[in-house]
């Protein structure tokens, strides 16, 4: 005899989650004990909830309890331009921003033969068919500085290359507030590479 | 807009726990919607199960789905012996051990005068109404190793001793598999204190 059977099958479901193991799990699962009853009935919606009423996008494939989603359906939004991010997260960043206007569209993943995930298998036919369909000027590829973010850029600049449509990528170099001798040469490499005339 | 709502309702119900800031919040949101549906529900179940089906054993003080709990119905347990703790947690290490077949007394807390906890506030009134009705030879203080423990396990153990019930404390030293060269003095001059023959 250890825990009494609801905090164990508590403890258990929180395991499932990442990062936490039996020890958080069991400081979880007492915290929710002392929790009121009112706010564990709320989490325990807000759970099914996120599941049940989220899902992606059927244009952007952003994730959305609205469909298609909010961003896609704001005619307000500058329509000619479509930023190509990996996750629905990366769309949260960029939006926190506050400084671009124009569309997305989530991959949901990136390009990485060593797993197994060729372009069909991310949301590259879709921004293809948008591509034909919308009257979009410029394509802004944001996947991550990695060595998969960049394959997929790349494969995805050269796949709309012939459509004449503008493809950009988000610079790389120093973060604001880095340091330089901190930084590691591949990226003091692409910040000399990507320099500017100062106006 | 930021995140669609159901998501930012379960961020914030998983702010709601310890050691969970908004970022953790964001990865553990975004895992549950990649989970299966089935085990989101069990996940949500738990929780309503483990706050609404467990309460604090009217005889011991440790948390239970039963009353008397598990440990206090059984009764091929030592009757004699009442192993006194501050907190259920304390009860399942114990358990662990497998070593010790008494019965346990969980005061949820311990006596700190700094911030306004007196013996009335924990489970202390309760043990001696215990101590009165039951056939109790020995009371072993298992409080932590801590300024708030030991004063507790000192002033429970005064309140006790007019009975001519034995009480002890549990041996305080070097914890096995630890290192001589690293433990603090406090530890090292107990373990000298404590030190016994070698048969």
């Amino acid at each position: 005899m250890h825990y009494p059977e609801p905090i164990s099958k508590l403890m258990e479901s929180f395991m499932k989650l990442p990062g936490i193991g039996p020890k958080t799990a069991a400081r979880l699962a007492f915290f929710v004990l002392g929790m009121k009853e009112d706010t564990v009935l709320d989490f325990a919606k807000a759970l099914v909830d996120a599941k049940r009423n989220l899902s992606f996008c059927s244009v952007c494939g952003h994730i959305t309890d609205v469909d298609p989603c909010q961003i896609c359906q704001d005619t307000s939004r500058d329509r000619s331009m479509i930023c190509v991010v990996q996750d629905p997260k990366d769309v949260i960043a960029m939006e926190k921003m506050r400084d671009y206007t124009g569309l997305y569209h989530v991959l949901q993943g990136a390009i990485s033969p060593m797993d197994g995930i060729g372009p069909e298998d991310i949301n590259v036919p879709s921004l293809l068919t948008r591509l034909q369909d919308e009257e979009v000027k410029e394509l802004i590829l944001a996947t991550n500085p990695t060595i998969e973010g960049e394959a997929t850029a790349m494969y995805i600049s050269r796949l709309v290359r012939p459509s004449g449509i503008r493809t950009t990528r988000i610079a790389h170099g120093l973060p604001v507030g880095g340091d330089l001798e901190y930084a590691d040469e591949v990226t003091l490499s692409k910040a000399l590479e990507g320099r500017r005339e100062l106006s």
